[in-house]
């Protein structure tokens, strides 16, 4: 069966189920016992968020939710290191890379205010806003996910199943686009501590060099390098921004890269050197914005 | 003084001016007689809506503003194509690449049921969603910006004048960005129909052949080659979409990089071809929204 994206047709928000077969059953979340539904080819169309995490944390509209994988089955608790290539993990990863549309479900947690008392409720739809990885409360790496609700009212309407059950790109015929049928990928955002910095670089990307030549003028991004936004809650300030091609940001972004304190440029899947960051006389980059970035992204493991 | 890039402190939406001198005054817009406030390297901060060009269109929340240069003094009329390196046309499009927002002032215009029927009105802020050029009813290149309007209760509040005329890096001090002071550089959306188009080259550019590596999977970008929404219109199809790096999405969607007939990459400068495309086998690319696109960045001077 094709994965469903988005909502499932007469499982309106808020539905409830008595347990996992029901909810199974119902189309809204395949797996009867895992947490996540997904592959990394797929991305992620569902997880389930069960209070079995030590390390969880739900505020209602955003939900950090720990990967899977690395935990005793007896007890719970983490005795080895998650891993990002485990089906589960790589789904939320695509999920977020592609800003795919995450049912999720929550289960009875006397601990939050936000579970249902009893069995098992959908509670909408939900984006991956960022991930990275930190040693857990039981001392081993975790991979964690920012999961961000989307607003009900968002046009993400559930619409009847289609007769094909795999992907048909002929459905919507031609004609213009609506807007209903896309996610959004990726947000670049500016500001003026952003064209700050791409002003002292003249828009050459900080790491290759590379300045983008469009029509009309020349292109860059401001990359912040402790995240914007919850749960880093970077600050927009010239020491923690740099200035990136698009290339080099998505890399910077998602872990691919990370700096040493002194300011190298670290292939992340080697902890090998493979460049310098050029820096401007006049931008100054603060050490513990590098480090926060470094932290989301080796654990402390990395080369500093 | 430096552009300010937003309300103006004072100037509510919706303000009235007797005429350009007490425009000016205000702060809304600073050159008397041009229409463009801005420069390549700063922006434009600000436009007059005036009726003034014969290819100008307004739809309210939408306007398809021509951009400067090339008409005839006496008559209004072009008679010479329209170039992107003129000042306020440069700052459109680095308005457009940077996201910023412009001020948008409407002049007495009686074909126009948005226009104020006396003086000048200031009707709030505006994005340059996307530009391009054609040719115009005088039969001469025109370059036309879509700006689309930024809705009042969007948080680009107007705040008193700072201290120094500047743009101060330090007035908001370390601590969590607001997302008050940050705009929308770009989006990238994403689709079914872009996951099937990503699926048939694993992510690899197909300008390029580069797929971006990141922390647990591979990154691409759908990039449409009709563009989706005013004024273009493209349909969400995969013959309309490629699977692009980041870079070569921003080159495409910019104008630095165009398709010929027969597909090969035609760097925008020069006309001259310098690549292939990598097309699957599965999948058909539909000469019309190439032409279309080709259109769009060379008034069908390019090569075909």
């Amino acid at each position: 069966m094709a994965r469903i994206f988005g909502h499932i047709y007469g499982q309106p928000v808020g539905s409830t189920y008595e347990n996992r077969r029901a909810l199974r059953n119902a189309g809204v979340h395949a797996p009867l016992r895992a947490g996540i539904s997904g592959t990394g080819n797929d991305g992620a169309d569902s997880i389930v968020v069960s209070g079995g995490y030590v390390d969880d944390k739900d505020y209602g509209d955003t939900i950090v939710y720990t990967g899977h994988g690395g935990r005793d089955s007896d007890t719970g608790r983490q005795v080895r290191d998650q891993e990002l290539s485990d089906p589960g993990n790589a789904g939320l990863v695509r999920a977020g890379l592609e800003g795919l549309h995450v049912r999720v479900v929550r289960g009875r947690n006397p601990d939050s205010p936000y579970a249902p008392s009893s069995g098992l409720r959908y509670d909408g739809l939900f984006r991956v806003e960022s991930y990275g990885a930190k040693v857990g409360i039981d001392g081993f790496r975790i991979w964690q996910f920012t999961l961000v609700k989307i607003p009900d009212e968002a046009p993400t309407t559930a619409t009847p199943p289609p007769l094909q059950s795999t992907i048909d790109t002929d459905t919507n015929g031609p004609g213009p686009a609506s807007v209903t049928e896309t996610v959004i990928q990726r947000i670049v955002r500016s500001s003026k501590v952003v064209q700050q910095v791409k002003a002292w670089y003249c828009h050459e990307c900080q790491v290759c060099g590379l300045a983008i030549e469009v029509a009309g003028g020349l292109y860059s991004e401001g990359a912040h390098i402790q995240a914007l936004g919850s749960p880093h809650h970077g600050p927009d300030v010239v020491e923690n921004v740099l200035c990136l091609c698009p290339n080099d940001h998505v890399r910077f972004d998602n872990g691919a890269i990370y700096l040493s304190n002194d300011l190298k440029v670290i292939d992340a899947r080697t902890d090998q050197i493979t460049g310098a960051l050029t820096v401007n006389r006049s931008h100054r980059i603060d050490p513990q914005y590098v480090a926060n970035h470094r932290a989301r992204w080796t654990t402390g493991t990395g080369r500093e």
